[in-house]
């Protein structure tokens, strides 16, 4: 029997995706073999290739003056991607906003190929809001401006899109990606790993704005050269390919459950009930500021270790698997990426207050 | 029905093992979720991971003193990982050998972070050949030897295990890894992307010994230090899970069937059936000299471009597909790793005999 899944990434997966992936493992269509045996530059999966770009295109709404790319390496390889694509010998100054966990590890990563800057952070009240637009200090010759939407560890997301003005904005979506609609538009660049609401590991995704496609630092891989994998159309080496189908069956779900606004409105409504029950509840606190919660990853405490434990272990037995909380923060975290169902979430919190009523 | 896939890769599976793969990709043994959806640092799943990596050192007797990396980026990321990883301040000087297409790719990639020298090469007879042990220059200072074990494009293979003294030998092993047995600990580092002989693509091996792990060039991204990447179990960041799940039942085939002695065996009665048909043929040219050609790709042409493209399109018709030559060289090639069974190439043999029949 399938358990409800709260893994922050790789994560749950639609069950109907799974089932469709698994019917078509060993034949796909009518071409008499597994997608995973297809030559990256096939006819058959050439296909495939173009359907799941346009699908991505349709449903973001992504301008046609953008490339968007599949690469490999985790959002972690685009840390370092992004400053050896945008930083130039003229220009090597960026500006980064720390909102949480990952925030920081770009910023570090980025330190390394030039000069980066705190232009906001929210660390001394332990990421428990967000910098505000009037917050923000920004670098107007900078390169670029970065930050991460939703903090996976935290459980918080930016309610608002920075303006940077004529610096162009990147953004790590990994963790709210198709979660929502978002104005493309507004970005420079989009990245993305898959493992949270575009399929399994080993996939990321990178939407850039055509004008930023202008070569690399001299000492960047040939491989994490945008430019040159845009010319390529992702392919100047072969590309995950299994990881690009299953993103492809998770758009065609995605459609069919009606695209990205019926997902913010399902996304909203579990995330509702979680809060819910933890505003009502005496044992769990949780520190984010409420405009300021994410809608995927719902951090809470008991305010005791060996009650977190004993609530991880007792909702795991209750098939509520993988409550547990960053290594680094504790706690719980229930993560409700765009496949975790209603009852999934409606389940978690009937086990909260069953626990709470049991160790009250 | 399936079809003979002679794709260079991505290439043919095992049927069993995809059929196996589609049996448990909605609900993995009593997990209750599928393998993509596993957090990469849950119990269950590193329980795979470790199964994988003790199983790849068993049958490919890979010493203690070796790490083994699952990564991303395809072999052409270690083009620039290999320099940046072995090269350092004190020494950037390296030595490749050309007997192909990738390893002129790696050595221009790698050109980019010191000293590369041509220590060999036999690009003069259009690589039918393989430079021999005697005609190698070597650079004893240099930081590494390189070369590529099996060529997938030409059709070659080196026949010997260069000795190249103190200096650590590199190999890119991607198009021939798990065909045969090999000495490990000839090696200084082996490398290979995992869409031949390993699964599918998006995941790539690296197996380095310990010595070599000595951190990287200053501006290497922390994804591809090998240092990092083999303190962390290749978990700096989230690897491509289901790639290495994948690899694990490919892993328990290959043993299944007996390990790399009986794929040897098999992979020789294989191509010896081919070659043996396009030995006898008056119509069909291969021009790799005998001891150089490879087991896993093998080329021909019939020196005329219009039957070479009548032979794919009826080759493709009668169930025999991918068997294009690569797109610089023209003609044929039909790529029969470990996954493609004799019936396979008894089937293209006879239709090769057939089609010389015809058009003769």
């Amino acid at each position: 029997m399938r358990v409800y899944n709260f893994s922050p990434g790789p994560a749950a997966m639609p069950e109907e995706v799974l089932r469709r992936a698994a019917a078509e493992l060993v034949e796909y269509g009518n071409d008499g073999m597994s997608v995973m045996e297809m030559s990256h530059r096939s006819k058959m999966f050439l296909a495939i290739y173009h359907k799941v770009e346009s699908s991505l295109r349709r449903i973001m709404g992504i301008p046609d003056h953008y490339k968007v790319l599949f690469l490999q390496g985790g959002a972690t390889l685009q840390f370092a991607a992004v400053p050896m694509n945008l930083f130039s010998a003229g220009n090597d100054r960026a500006d980064y906003a720390l909102s949480g966990n990952f925030s920081k590890k770009a910023m570090k990563e980025a330190a390394r190929y030039g000069q980066v800057r705190v232009a906001g952070t929210t660390e001394d009240c332990g990421f428990a809001t967000i910098p505000q637009q009037d917050q923000l200090k920004l670098d107007t010759g900078a390169a670029y401006f970065h930050y991460c939407m939703n903090n996976t560890v935290y459980g918080s997301k930016w309610n608002y899109i920075p303006d940077t003005g004529d610096v162009p904005l990147v953004c790590d979506m990994s963790s709210c990606i198709l979660s929502e609609p978002v104005d493309v538009s507004r970005f420079g660049v989009i990245y993305a790993g898959a493992q949270k609401n575009m399929g399994p590991s080993g996939l990321t995704v990178v939407i850039v704005r055509e004008d930023l496609l202008r070569g690399s630092l001299p000492f960047t891989p040939t491989v994490m050269d945008w430019k040159t994998q845009a010319a390529k159309e992702s392919m100047y080496n072969t590309p995950a390919c299994y990881g690009i189908y299953m993103l492809g069956l998770i758009l065609d779900w995605v459609e069919e459950m009606g695209g990205l606004i019926a997902m913010q409105e399902r996304n909203e409504k579990k995330a509702a009930l979680l809060y819910k029950t933890l505003d009502e509840s005496s044992l769990y606190q949780t520190f984010i500021e409420p405009e300021y919660r994410s809608l995927m990853n719902v951090t809470f405490k008991t305010g005791s270790e060996e009650l977190d434990a004993k609530f991880v272990k007792e909702a795991a037995e209750a098939g509520l698997v993988n409550v547990k909380g960053y290594r680094d923060l504790g706690g719980m975290r229930a993560s409700i990426y765009n496949a975790m169902p209603y009852e999934g979430v409606e389940a978690l919190c009937n086990f909260m207050k069953k626990f709470e009523q049991e160790n009250a």
